[in-house]
């Protein structure tokens, strides 16, 4: 049987090519970690993939910023129907329309044990943690495709209550294999609550996320920075202010909205390859998001911080940041009390919260992240798009259901 | 009235002075920020000072590493006896003995209302949080003296329930006022809980402290390192296992220890002025304790970071430095899911709990620390000796109270 | 200087008299506890009523069910501006526009450092907790008067940022000093997060009031039962599921709106004088909510008790009632692993986020809860319509400021 | 191959019988529910019994006060070796030293995934929550056997890091399956912490056991209250204070202990069995120790109530307690803010941590409980002895492995 899907091609390429129908064991292939290659997954299920969206980090692979192996299949966001139900899943039932989060996660370790599935000890030989069709991960086949292998289905899938209502809201429901809990985590950890002022850096979709999932919070004010004014004017279209970094320090136009150049709440939705703010727009400086949130974060703030660094980045600018180092002002962030967390959101922990919020029309998520469907074939100009900053966020649609919705 | 205190007389240099005695008022004097000079100070009460101690970031000012005035008096770890009361002052009595935490709060702003008195708004003109007798914390009168003012005397004082109860465990009381606090919110904020195992970076008394409520909160392993053989001896003294840094990687002795080579929460109690691991130990590497403590602490870990680092640093080597700005292993952080809490100890938050496990023979921080009381005329040997790395901690007695319990 | 006041005159009744102006002293009057009689309060601020709310907990006392004695100056729910300041304030200022928690506290014992200003040790004799106007709560003098006196004005006063906002706003900015935050306590305590479904018992002013706040912390569905179709009809009005317990068992109700018996969380705002469900509601069964609740509430799940429960209560139909002891199913609780949370709402913990909540357009409790305003004059008549069920909240406009704004 | 367990035959009387050897299957047998009979258990392991342990919940169905079927085989505190694994496990290993948790969790549902193990929604058609051994709990066959059948084992259980260590110390590590766990849930959620002062009501193996952990969170003091002279002095031995009961109201005892009549925490380690205090302790007063927490207990503070609550009791004195509805003073409760805690432990949570302090030697819970190993054979007379108050508590020794250590 065939199986259409997305992989990495090299540096700025991505194709869609023929690969193998999944079976109840991860066979070799790309950047499959040796000690995963035959492992069984007989508490794994065979999804046929109703949904599968295009993320920022999969742009750092395709950029080449990492050592991601050609041919790798791609897609760590997925939503499916159960097709084949492995020999020891035993409450997932065919037919099932499922989310799947995008940290893989046995279930059985202490990490998952602890509500920590984004640092799973049991699913990835290299590290704690993995994902669906990404590098450095244990090798797991990623979703961008027709049909994917989930293991460890039993504990790992969100099923949805009812297909047609799922079908309903198919695009906001795919957003919670990533960047709703990714963004809604971002906010929980910035300590967002019920009045308070936030700042999200990034309006990207997980920055959008975050923001939605601000206002989901009870937040008063949620600003919203970025150089992009399409991601800017996506921003305001779901109530937010917005500070353009590029005319500037965020500082000032963040004293212009709120009368104080303090937010409450500051996330971190960019990553390393942010870029400097005013006339340092145009070139990388890993750090500025970072260190930028420490100024306008008031004291006794904390940062969430979604946006993904990473421990080698081998085409940073100086040899520090090729391992992971940044220069930051920590010592500014101790004179304030700051605190920090970083990490993988671990999607379990707040997935059935966010689809109740969807499926009783609390947020729109969708609509809030401009979420645009594309055919798997339209992959490739998909990538092309959104590394150029269109203010969208592709859908794959493998087997046309969204559109048939 | 005559008040003999121990003041900063240029690098490397501290005096025994004579100064006035409190009134409630704060005056002029080195340091004293323009914006306080003549603050009336009637819900305030004045001290006799029963003990004060000599603390580690006291050092940083009288090494020079700071833009601390000639003359400053110096000291915020004060216990006394009450022997004035400001004329709004309501249910703190004459005769009271009481602990003054180092932080100086008001008890009526926004951040002393959320239990985050150490970064109270409105003590210090120059930014939240205030300290006695430290460079740029507002310019309240140091406490290593014969008499001090204490403000805000009803919020901020700890009154021990017994007054001769209290003489006895002096020594142990005295460290309430900082170290003892400041060490459990390091353990605290590392998620120390019954059966975790610790990494202390630092074996000064912070860094005992730390260990010491590492212990208390259930932990199951204490590991302490440091390079002063002293100090991990008197670490190994209630029970904490060591790592000598000189030796190299804090890492591979971990490992040996426990079996693993990491620990699940991971406390700085050293700050800026590290130095570096192995052959790089004896120059300053200003983020080598956090670096260290995010490869050794495990995935989903924790940092607690007691340990000062500040947003001005003249004496550093390299000019990011000077700013506060330290190359940080971010990425590998991110990768581990690590948090971070930075700050001052909100002293008021623990010293009420540490004060009864004090009073029920539950902990014996003074004898862990190596409490040393010496008279205030001593204060600068006393400096000199901490300095050179003695593994004490010194405790001033000004009126020779101390001896005569 | 006269001071009109809306004072108990016995069982049902209620009476405009003429009060004595507030001095900066707690004087001897109806209900006044001996030991607080002569109690100055230089620092405490005397208001000029903008707003003053008539509550549930009020017609407690009007019906004659406390021990609360004729004469007793009424009112809990106040805001105000600052006419006069004591001596020993220091940061809030004449001309200021202010909201009073009803519970009165000290800003200086160990609860109120603790953030629990609901049990505040230093306001009454009697025991721990304070509030104004009310029986057994030390004698503090009510609100629902021309003049008020505030104590410990600096700790207990929220300041508006604008007083132009401010009286725009009003009719939101009044429900702060009691009935939303203790809606909102109810919520939180119960659990209510993003995604919840929830219970509340009761549609008064603190019911609709803990459905806002449902709404406002992410709630997808919030169900509100009462025997009353009008207040029924309120909560419909902004959004909420209803069940009318007159009807019968609300867990048949919540079965047909939710498709499962049972919700996440379960809230308390009817308190100790509930009338029975079905055939049973035209009498008093003070357990039945509870009971009830513990019945719809899912295992796993907590109950938030704002609503009053007493110690004595000499009117009740049995004597273990009238004692406050109530025949509790504690044995179902406990097979659902439940959790309970009761008392006074500490307001100061969340008053300023809901203020920040209103100011920008996040929530409109006003009308939620359906504000109306009168006079002092009418307050008689308020009470009795309140009484009656009137679904409105009755707001007191003593000068006239609210018609005007 | 045989298999021989202990059996409950009837009001006061178990027996020794011989029962099937486990296979990977739930059998039909004495109360096994109808719905989990034929249920396949090949996520589940075999396990030869190390130790299993005499509850005091037990003793309820022992006693006749449950609906209890004859034959039941009992026991759910069991430590075995894994003998034989089934085909779906993949983590534990033949050869394993295990802890079982005593509430049976499937490791897949919304309650697991959020650490509820105590409330399973898959393992009991009954209801939430299961049990080996245990009357209404799905029909899971007990452990006081020689060999049992635990299902989802790669999630339920705890594997010892050391075999012989962990055989060394057998008689700790046995009491990690329930009671340490349950009294540490206990503890933990009367909100016990460094400093705290603790009531404990009840002395048997559950009330030493939530002592224990007070001590380890770092309770200043540890008060524990019963009628049994043994038992309280079983308390003192490790450092607790008591108070007997029977000499009248426990407030007057702890007034003299502690210098005021109130603690921070209390702990409800009796349930539904309690007898009255002073001139009532002959005859059972259900409420009576949640009553008197709620005098005991200081404004703010919270009860954590690890006794068991039944929803059915047919052996009560009155028709409200035989369905399990008490007279609480839920008045006296919410005047002074506390918070209830109720429902199984979920053991999970915290079994990892109390294992790491029993290794590390930072507790010694088997020399507080007074564990007493007895053979299989000896079980009746360990019940017999248990129920008339023994200071003990019991471990079987199924073969003869505790002994050989």
């Amino acid at each position: 049987m065939a199986n259409k899907a997305v992989s990495y091609a090299g540096p700025g390429k991505v194709e869609v090519i023929d690969t193998p129908y999944p079976e109840f064991e991860l066979k070799d292939g790309p950047g499959v970690n040796p000690d995963n290659v035959g492992r069984r997954v007989d508490h794994g299920v065979i999804l046929k993939t109703v949904s599968t969206n295009i993320c920022g980090s999969d742009q750092h692979m395709v950029r080449g910023r990492t050592t991601a192996p050609e041919g790798l299949v791609l897609g760590h966001e997925i939503t499916g129907e159960v097709v084949e139900v492995g020999r020891d899943v035993e409450f997932i039932k065919q037919g099932d329309i499922v989310s799947v989060p995008f940290n893989i996660a046995c279930g059985r370790c202490r990490n998952c044990k602890e509500r920590q599935t984004g640092i799973c000890l049991n699913v990835n030989p290299d590290r704690p943690g993995s994902a669906y069709g990404y590098v450095d991960m244990g090798g797991w086949v990623g979703g961008q495709a027709e049909y994917v292998l989930v293991p460890y289905a039993d504990w790992n899938l969100l099923t949805f209550p009812d297909k047609d209502q799922a079908m309903e809201k198919i695009l906001d429901l795919t957003m919670l294999s990533d960047i709703f809990p990714t963004g809604f985590h971002g906010a929980v950890t910035a300590g967002v609550g019920v009045g308070s002022t936030v700042y999200v850096a990034g309006a990207g979709p997980v920055g959008l996320a975050a923001a939605t999932s601000a206002h989901l919070l009870g937040a008063a004010v949620v600003i919203v920075g970025d150089l992009n004014p399409d991601r800017l004017a996506q921003a305001r279209s779901f109530g937010c202010e917005t500070v353009d970094v590029s005319q500037g320090d965020p500082k000032d136009q963040i004293e212009q909205i709120l009368g104080t150049p303090e937010v409450d709440c500051g996330v971190d939705a960019v990553g390393f390859e942010a870029r400097g703010h005013g006339g340092e727009a145009a070139t990388e400086h890993p750090a500025t998001v970072l260190n930028s949130l420490m100024d306008i974060t008031r004291a006794g703030g904390a940062l969430g911080i979604p946006g993904l660094y990473v421990t080698g980045d081998p085409g940073a600018s100086d040899p520090a940041a090729q391992e992971g180092s940044l220069s930051i002002r920590i010592g500014l962030g101790w004179a304030k009390s700051h605190s920090f967390a970083t990490g993988q959101c671990p999607v379990m922990k707040y997935h059935r919260g966010l689809m109740q919020a969807i499926l009783h029309d609390k947020v729109s998520i969708a609509k809030n992240v401009n979420a645009t469907p594309i055919s798997l074939d339209e992959a490739p100009k998909g990538y092309a798009d959104f590394d150029e900053g269109a203010a969208k966020k592709f859908v794959l649609d493998p087997h046309g259901m969204i559109t048939a919705a």
